[in-house]
């Protein structure tokens, strides 16, 4: 598994079970979304702007690819919520399995974001982010072609304590394959 | 990380969240429980019971541990559970990183078990049980010293159709300090 692998397999429609633990609190939060994933070109105009804007050359650029997603929380019942982001990898010229990803919208604050990832030996890959008072750390694996799982840690930026830890399962989207 | 540094890292009384996703129905479940993690003797009479009734020698034993638990699940607001189990881990002769892991009392049914087990090169616990009509993969590691995260996968043994996937964040209670 390497990078270019892992963001192909990515690629569709996944329907979305998350469980977010807010840890202080020890409360639930429950959360389903449906989130389409699909390639972009690297001469795409977004991804050429992310790139500048970080001052990377985009022939470095691998695989970029947008992230919608559509979906309600058990926090605020009477409306959905929608986003979109573009993610931009920029492998490592000696080793695509590690390397950095750029983000122009972040998870944890609402900014655009550069993290760096690595995929371990039994294929999961991990993204390290750093905000101004926060860190993230993701997970990602697949555990078929079709199912796929996702565990975030939230930490304050001051310690290594977590604030919220979450839970995905990613079911892939059969339908997707008509609207493909 | 081997399976020694694993295991004592472990012993103490965790404070647990656990999310469930029912995939088939897109249902979540909320547990909150108190896990205690105490060591055993290798010269436990259970212990010895336990590695007998799989015709293995006591002495291939290493930090065996009980696991006892008690909590509330909102599928069953009127009542809490409670559980224990012993677990005795047997680490392959040339390779602690990697062995099987006896249980008294399996996780997605209630017969003893055993199961394997590896720790990865980031510290990661990997088990992989196999039950008569299901199997399980538990993946656990250390975030922090004082907070771990667990997930599992139920699958059919028929198929490679993961039926639940759970997800648990694991706080050490730290008044447990007044306890040992």
């Amino acid at each position: 598994m390497d990078i270019h692998e892992f963001v192909e397999r990515s690629f569709g429609r996944w329907q979305s079970q998350r469980s977010a633990h807010h840890l202080a609190f020890r409360h639930f939060e429950e959360v389903t979304s449906t989130i389409d994933i699909i390639p972009l070109s690297t001469d795409d105009e977004e991804v050429l702007n992310l790139c500048k804007s970080y001052s990377i050359d985009p022939v470095l650029a691998t695989h970029p690819f947008r992230m919608t997603w559509e979906g309600e929380s058990d926090w605020n019942e009477s409306e959905s919520f929608t986003g979109t982001t573009i993610l931009v990898p920029i492998p490592d010229q000696n080793n695509s399995n590690i390397g950095r990803l750029l983000r122009d919208l972040g998870y944890a604050e609402t900014i655009p974001s550069i993290g760096t990832y690595k995929i371990d030996s039994d294929g999961t890959f991990i993204l390290s982010t750093k905000y101004d008072r926060a860190s993230a750390e993701e997970k990602i694996w697949f555990v078929t072609p079709n199912f796929r799982v996702r565990v975030s840690m939230i930490k304050t930026s001051e310690g290594n304590g977590v604030v919220t830890a979450s839970f995905s399962s990613e079911i892939r989207s059969l339908s997707s394959n008509f609207n493909s």
